[in-house]
């Protein structure tokens, strides 16, 4: 049997650059010779892939806590299917949003109960070896998003004090539980940033990068 | 702001006669005067609807853990957008299956983690007033079921043991919450059945049927 992976995820508002890093760290630990998966929420499962659909199409208006239980049902899907069995065959596993998301949006953003959401986190049975919390201002995440082409009135209308309680949600999380996490400066060149995230990366977890 | 309604679950087998029990004690309640809402799950609202096809539609595969989250999920929809609002309108609502349906056929049945279930029914923080749990023997569920007409291969391949599994669980279920349960002999003729299920809603909630 394989040494099992290790599984990091990547969490921060929108606009900090998530995807972008979890591509740039998959490359550098597939170039240090291991196995990478890389995967994001909501989804990552066949099942999963179809409550995104539902989640994020709008066709459908869900009660908060349907929202909130909806989420974890893809993420249980997403762990038992795809992650548990990846990590079992020794792959390491890189992942765009978990359950700090869910904590921080549908908690901090929206107001759903904190407490069910860490209960629900505890049901999975699996928490990540390493959490990579990306931090930028809330102009940087205004301006990526408008750079990127995302129509305003989608964020507008959340309103700026939404952003500031994202933004405080993910620090909340990383002062919370600061052994799993790391909060990373997410400003500036992306380069630079990965340059960041790899360094944590290999100290914490003791790959050479 | 009217007296809140009650909230009344009818639970058991397929084949115990729930949806027949249901409309019949629906219908004694309205002839009492009062206002009542029949409902069913997994379903009850347009979310939960949408959550019901993909559960019950068999063209996706879920893992056990994701299965169980899926249903309170509806749930969840169900008591916020359907429930919720008609008890607080003063309207009786009647649910064909309710939580305990999860507990014993994704926990009995199933071998899905009772705990998590029964945690995951608090999260909901709201519990039926009373529970009719149908009761018949196996031998009657199997007869029921092909008498209606249903395909024997549906059921079969799960197997006698696994029906046998759901009807020790329904009666966990009511030693475990007696003041909330009632176990119904649900053998026999409908209208005797029903005559019973009425007996023990004037006794338990007070109202003259």
């Amino acid at each position: 049997m394989p040494r099992p992976g290790r599984f990091v995820t990547i969490e921060g508002a929108e606009g900090a650059g998530k995807s972008t890093q979890a591509r740039l760290l998959a490359d550098a630990l597939a170039a240090a010779g291991l196995t990478v998966r890389t995967t994001r929420e909501p989804g990552g499962s066949p099942g999963a892939e179809r409550l995104r659909g539902l989640l994020l199409s709008g066709d459908l208006e869900w009660s908060l806590p349907a929202e909130v239980l909806l989420h974890f049902a893809a993420r249980a899907d997403h762990v038992e299917k795809t992650i548990r069995p990846a990590l079992a065959a020794g792959q390491w596993v890189v992942c765009d949003r978990f359950s700090d998301s869910t904590m921080v949006y549908q908690g901090y953003g929206l107001g759903a109960n904190r407490e069910t959401i860490a209960a629900l986190t505890a049901m999975l049975g699996l928490a990540p070896d390493l959490t990579l919390v990306l931090d930028v201002s809330v102009e940087t995440s205004l301006a990526r998003l408008t750079a990127r082409g995302v129509p305003p009135d989608r964020y507008e209308r959340l309103g700026r004090p939404f952003f500031e309680r994202i933004r405080a949600g993910f620090r909340a999380v990383f002062e919370a539980a600061p052994q799993r996490c790391m909060l990373i400066d997410a400003e500036g060149d992306p380069a630079a940033v990965a340059a960041r995230l790899r360094a944590v990366v290999a100290e914490r977890l003791g790959v050479a990068l």
